[in-house]
């Protein structure tokens, strides 16, 4: 599979290459996983000194605003593009006819290359900058977008003409509408620059002072986690995006100030006496306008779509200093949520899940499990393990592998370091302590509920059983049904392997790691629609 | 001043073109009324044989989409540009690089011409094809816009650029969201064709078989309506502009299906067994596209900026008749509802209010009035009145003036010619018969309520008393403020001259003839806002 990065030289340019070659194949046209052949990174500023050396990667400085050269670049059939590059807010603001001309005729040139090439795949970040004026409260993907700058307006109608491409089969387009991506090590221009600095800054040492008003309320997500989202929409099967002519949606993000960007640093860091000091002299035009950006996206169909978020403000700022400053500025140990890898997708009094991927090359921060856990895997890899002050150990994790924790009474303080050859991709399912049980005042420490045996339901094969929670296995054949009475006051569902169905998961295609949480004793039916696709769950009773 | 048309060559740009000249001035920048000094047809189609003779006019074949014409067309700043050009749904789903670069390339060739001159005033014509798909019920303002055609496409885009070159002051965009325009005399392409076709065909006496479901509901309006609107949105002050940075809003429409215009030309010919034959053979495919147009474009902000909408099917119908086809066809005498020049605005169990406006050398149909009315006068002109069987009398009526008709015991029926020199503007009142009255069993057909005295208010001149109501007026200076407490258990407020006000009619820029019903005694205070502009209302008691 030939990939084409636009905005390539940039900050998520790199990154994104950088992770498409530790993953090394990626999920294309009719669903078929093909080697990563060829990276074209694009971009029309100088190649930034530290570019990638691997021999997949190549690199072209050029302009796409040249309907030639945006030719030129797609020359294959099949490939995958990755629309990044664009003028941003505040020089958009400064240089209407370059915003114009880079971010909307640009965007066209390239989505002209790829309609005259058949199976492209579009990928292209457009910006909660869309939202402008607005009601109060989070941005729906529902919301009419009204921008309130240039850069916004150009955007807003990008996400229009790729609906339509789409539409009429011109390209497979497909929209993540990005919160602001931070924290940037580099010094950058747009109107959210301080959102970065407020890390940056103070993590380098130095004092800055920054121009939006410190409780001016903003949607971030982490580098780290948009890449991987970037890289999961652009390999949702087609039928996942069906049911919907909006091609466009809101990334997961975190709403926050710049006030708790700086107090999440002060957290992660060992010695917060070493950093910057931040002082606040806020422009009241500047934060005007801002406001009228993302300022808390909902992403309740990206995140149905498998898409994640940052569990917390911590672990941004923690990824930023192991990434681009120096580990051992962090505290020793994070907490489960403060570690970047690691992003919470479910979360209710009786448990919380986390989903965490990991390249080949990659490792996690050394984190703490408080909580007894299920950990569901979804690949076959060789990984090692390290619990503190002892050495890495080699391991090997299988897809449809799982094991149990019992890290209440005794913390499990690890990382993790995947070798490969495939990206490690577990869920961890945490358990709340018993001993915490935020309802029921009843039930003291001690109290535990009589055991039941489990229940006989036709389909279901009990496959594992542990204090907390027992799991079944359930396979639903291709074009088939299940139906069964399930006795349980509270029960998970992850899936393992994915299909379209409608029943009582909802109307959608599901995919590996989906997870659904139900209450109370109920009648489930579940029809697998489709001849190909056979379904396989688990169900995680909760005891 | 200097007018501008695109498609003016065009059934809507012709229609504008005579109405301009009817007018003879518009009130443009600075809310300075100008004499029209040129209007500049453009069009790139052959021009039709009837062109306007008037020296006024001039022609100018070219193409939209070249950028140098364009500039060559809009060469004098504080021009008034009508943008209508535009490749209809059909034809942009035929060809979708046509439909670009007319539709979105040659919009920005126009908008950046207007951009490049000062005080450049630019009215667009997008659609309710913009909506596309939507959560059921009406469509809204504040509504995503998901077009499913590239068409539709286009003009979203297009709503976007003219928020933003409005919002950067580049041009004083305001964009009209049409509904479709019926009924079109040619025979046209678009989607739609059909809801002039089941008018026009039969009218002509032609069989007509038509491929849309009769029973799918589809928002229109009358021609007359959308020239007048669109004359009146061009002309609103930017002051009433304000307090939004949308530009762009649906215009007035009926919801009807092709039965009920089928039905509503039966209801308004003489001889209804002389109309052509219509059959459906509905062609499901083009009526599912066109049921992701507007069914039922919901238009209350451009209502309350003084936009109407028709009254009925049948004013549509019988306009129709009177203009392209021989008003002989017509029924004698037509309801106030069924006449297209009367404007329904205001409708509840006591009153109807019409807004009527004709221009010089324009007459109503013969109609009738059953109800008494009061009949509020906004111009200075000369007129002409018809009773029916009776010959025209000359009459004139002024500004400020206030007539009341006793056409319950005795229809008035007639007619009105306007001559001039300025269009004649009304607003009528009728109220409801009092044995009509749909409330209070106890009041039998001759029970009177006893009458009380007029109240003693501060500010309130008694300036009309009639059986059915009496007219107060009240003026507040500009930066004034009046309050007041109302005893009337029903009253209409009516503007006389506009101001921006707070306070108990709303925050809003009020115009001549805006409307407001209020039920229960009530206190009342009103703000006029900034220094310039004094506020005169008329307060009817109904009694």
């Amino acid at each position: 599979m030939k990939i084409l990065i636009t905005g390539g030289f940039g900050f998520l340019g790199q990154r994104l290459c950088k992770r498409i070659l530790e993953i090394g194949e990626l999920v294309g046209v009719n669903d078929e996983t093909c080697a990563v052949s060829r990276v074209v990174l694009f971009d029309c500023s100088q190649p930034p000194p530290d570019l990638p050396t691997d021999s997949r990667v190549t690199f072209t400085k050029g302009d796409i605003t040249d309907a030639g050269q945006c030719k030129n670049l797609v020359d294959e059939d099949n490939m995958l593009v990755f629309h990044l590059a664009s003028v941003m807010s505040g020089q958009g603001e400064a240089d209407f006819d370059l915003c114009w001309k880079v971010n909307l005729e640009g965007t066209r040139n390239l989505m002209e290359a790829c309609r005259a090439r058949k199976g492209s795949r579009f990928i292209f970040a457009s910006s909660g900058a869309c939202y402008g004026e607005r009601a109060p409260g989070p941005e729906l993907d529902s919301m009419k977008l009204l921008p309130q700058t240039s850069y916004g307006m150009t955007k807003a109608c990008c996400e229009l003409m790729i609906n339509d491409y789409a539409r009429r089969g011109f390209l497979d387009g497909r929209v993540a509408r990005l919160p602001t991506v931070i924290p940037r090590p580099d010094i950058n221009s747009g109107l959210p620059a301080a959102f970065s600095a407020v890390i940056r800054e103070s993590l380098f040492g130095r004092d800055a002072t920054l121009v939006v008003r410190p409780d001016l309320r903003h949607a971030v997500c982490g580098f780290r986690v948009l890449v991987r989202n970037l890289l999961h929409l652009a390999q949702l099967p087609e039928a996942a995006l069906a049911g919907s002519s909006d091609r466009c949606m809101n990334m997961p993000s975190l709403s926050v100030t710049l006030l708790d960007l700086h107090q999440a640093v002060k957290k992660v860091v060992r010695d917060p006496a070493k950093l910057g000091r931040i002082t606040f002299e806020p422009d009241e035009a500047l934060s005007a306008k801002l406001s009228t950006f993302h300022n808390d996206m909902d992403a309740t169909r990206a995140r149905s779509l498998g898409l994640v978020g940052d569990s917390s403000a911590e672990a941004i700022a923690a990824d930023f200093v192991a990434e681009y400053v120096d580990e051992s500025l962090l505290k020793p140990v994070v907490e489960l949520e403060e570690e970047p890898r690691h992003w919470l997708t479910l979360s209710n009094p009786y448990l919380r899940v986390f989903r965490v991927e990991n390249p080949p090359g990659d490792q996690t921060l050394m984190h703490r499990h408080r909580g007894n856990s299920l950990y569901f895997f979804f690949e076959n890899t060789r990984t090692q393990g390290q619990k503190l002050s002892e050495a890495f150990l080699d391991d090997a994790v299988s897809c449809g592998e799982i094991r149990y924790g019992d890290h209440a009474s005794c913390n499990l303080v690890h990382r993790i370091r995947t070798k490969g050859p495939r990206v490690m991709c577990c869920l961890d399912v945490e358990f709340t302590a018993s001993d915490c049980k935020p309802e029921g005042g009843s039930e003291g420490p001690d109290a535990k509920r009589a055991r039941t045996e489990p229940p006989a339901i036709a389909g279901l094969s009990l496959i594992k059983e542990r204090p907390t929670a027992r799991v079944y296995s359930l396979e639903v054949p291709a074009g088939g049904s299940w139906q069964g009475a399930l006795p349980f006051e509270r029960m998970l569902w992850i899936v393992h392997r994915g299909a379209r169905v409608s029943g009582g998961l909802g109307d959608s295609f599901l995919q590996p790691a989906d997870v659904f949480f139900r209450e109370g004793p109920q009648q489930l039916s579940l029809e697998v629609l489709g001849g190909q696709r056979s379904l396989a769950l688990w169900l995680v009773e909760l005891l």
